[in-house]
């Protein structure tokens, strides 16, 4: 299975062309969109919601990741492997904490490179195409298409002692990393690190725990251990964005 | 083939989630998504939107449905089964009007719980893998994945005569249950019961009927019978929700 | 491998439907969203986007294109061949310009008909089911589906000298054909027709060229040859249709 996680939205072709790129290579391989509204351009706020995203994902499985303000300089391409678990895409930090939360942890950067290569478009041309190469030799029945030599890193990576970003961004952090449709602001922290007893202070309010929407009047704010085990703000029935002038990035304070 | 059709729009990883939990437990069913922006925590609405694209599904296939205000609630889980088609979701209303209006209709209470079911997130925890394991019994080619006493109720469901909520929705509304992204709006009303001369009465204006949207002067507001077989109200090259102050809900009379 | 390329957005339950016609009759031929949001209801500048995106499609492959205000009127429906890729949608321009651009050129009108046929929804009832008929005899592997004697052409399409609707475009147009939801405009020009040192005036401000996002100053406007290899016009953080007033079809002159 390879999974995208970017922050290109869903217009434009962009997403129809990482899709051809795998499906080109390898046809049989399930793809599926995580998300394209991942924080645009903020490879650290992406970072801590692709940690929140990785435990869930198959124990076999290839995620493309791209938040990618620096496409088109000269930083590297690399892959981390956790256990069966490959993440592909740029070397700015966006996989750091997915790597920090996980066991058996190796890095690699990519040597690959594609007859052409644009400048701006390296989901397509390089991190897509390298997805479906690992997919194609690590994925039982699909072997067929490789050389029979080939382990999955002949001639795609090399391995290295880490990437060569490695930004010290705390294990949990209380900033806004991710505004769904709704409102609902998600924290930089995990559930598990905050007692069930705790507030968090936000511009005006202090929101105590709910278990779940329905356990909140219509109209207050709470907080509470979203579906990811991330510490999310909300209002029930209402925009707890809106109401609190939260931004990704905006800190708030835990009790 | 598994359909979704849920409320939760294309945003976050919340799609994305489900269909991995499909892949995840059977990688060769094709998955559709049907529509993510049915009427938001509208169960009655969404019903009459679902019975509307009921008919044209595959004769074999598993719906998720998922509009479900209440979940976290003590609502029941729940398959509709009309001949082989399968609709997995929340026991609200939803399939009413789906099983109101095909033959061979039984019910099942969904027994079959996950490791760990989110108080918020029953799409990606309960509905998804649950088709999946419908889908995987009753495809053909499948059922290697499946104990090999399974029937494809073993475990998942047992049956019930009915669901828990079954309200005295009519067969036909005259209210507007979807508006699309160009302002046409589809009434809960199948065209076939409506005369071809009848008239739409909205909020300033009565409308007459049109063949399509070429028949209509630009500017002209009509009502046709739209690819779904239900009445739609549009206006050629115009917003028929704004024009007439229409939102999901709102009454207009067909006479 | 089917390609959508529409003007349907993704909203509604349009695209799904367009899916399930696809699957319901073969189901393991992959799908790619190309993209949705093609100029709308504008074959013209949906044209020239077609045509930037159709050379790196796959070799082997069947797209459909629906740009298509003349449904539910007497247009044709046809089918351009360029070598083994094949275009399906209606006869009014759309695919003009990718034949021009493209060696090996043949087209087909379809006669083959759907029990039934909507007025308003032909990339449901009769696009989607040619593409999945046209990939099932023409994909190894796929052909069991097939009636033994059947070429691909056979009581699907009959072959004709050229589409009825030829209009004369320019092979490249000084216009813009799209914009994204930055705001960056691209031109239906492709940047191989144009020098690296040639300006763009836009009103009130005159661009040169930039390789990428990265080498212009934060706020300046520049254009650069996109991944498409189309012109784009661009503002380093910025929204560039905003700033110069730029929609489709507004016209800029390059020197």
């Amino acid at each position: 299975m390879i999974l995208f996680f970017t922050d290109f939205g869903w217009l434009g072709p962009y997403i129809g062309q990482m899709h051809t790129a795998v499906v080109g290579y390898a046809n049989t391989i399930p793809i599926v969109d995580l998300m394209h509204d991942a924080p645009a351009q903020d490879p650290k706020a992406a970072a801590y919601l692709l940690a929140a995203l990785a435990p869930a994902m198959p124990a076999e499985c290839v995620c493309v990741g791209v938040v990618d303000p620096g496409v088109g300089t000269d930083r590297d391409a690399i892959v981390l492997r956790t256990g069966n678990r490959f993440f592909v895409g740029p070397d700015n930090g966006l996989f750091s904490l997915t790597a920090r939360h996980s066991d058996a942890v190796r890095w690699y950067r990519i040597v690959w490179r594609p007859e052409t290569l644009s400048a701006s478009f390296h989901g397509r041309d390089l991190f897509a195409p390298i997805a479906a190469r690992i997919a194609a030799r690590t994925t039982p029945g699909q072997e067929a298409r490789c050389p029979a030599s080939a382990s999955w890193m002949d001639g795609l990576v090399t391995e290295i002692s880490g990437p060569a970003v490695s930004p010290e961004w705390a294990d949990d952090i209380d900033e806004v990393i991710y505004i769904d449709s709704f409102g609902n602001c998600i924290l930089g922290r995990r559930a598990m690190t905050v007692d069930q007893h705790a507030s968090i202070h936000v511009p005006g309010e202090t929101l105590g725990a709910a278990r779940t929407f329905g356990d909140a009047p219509e109209g207050s704010a709470f907080w509470y251990a979203n579906s990811m085990g991330m510490v999310e703000i909300a209002v029930n029935k209402g925009n707890a964005a809106e109401r609190f002038g939260l931004k990704i990035g905006t800190p708030v304070q835990v009790h």
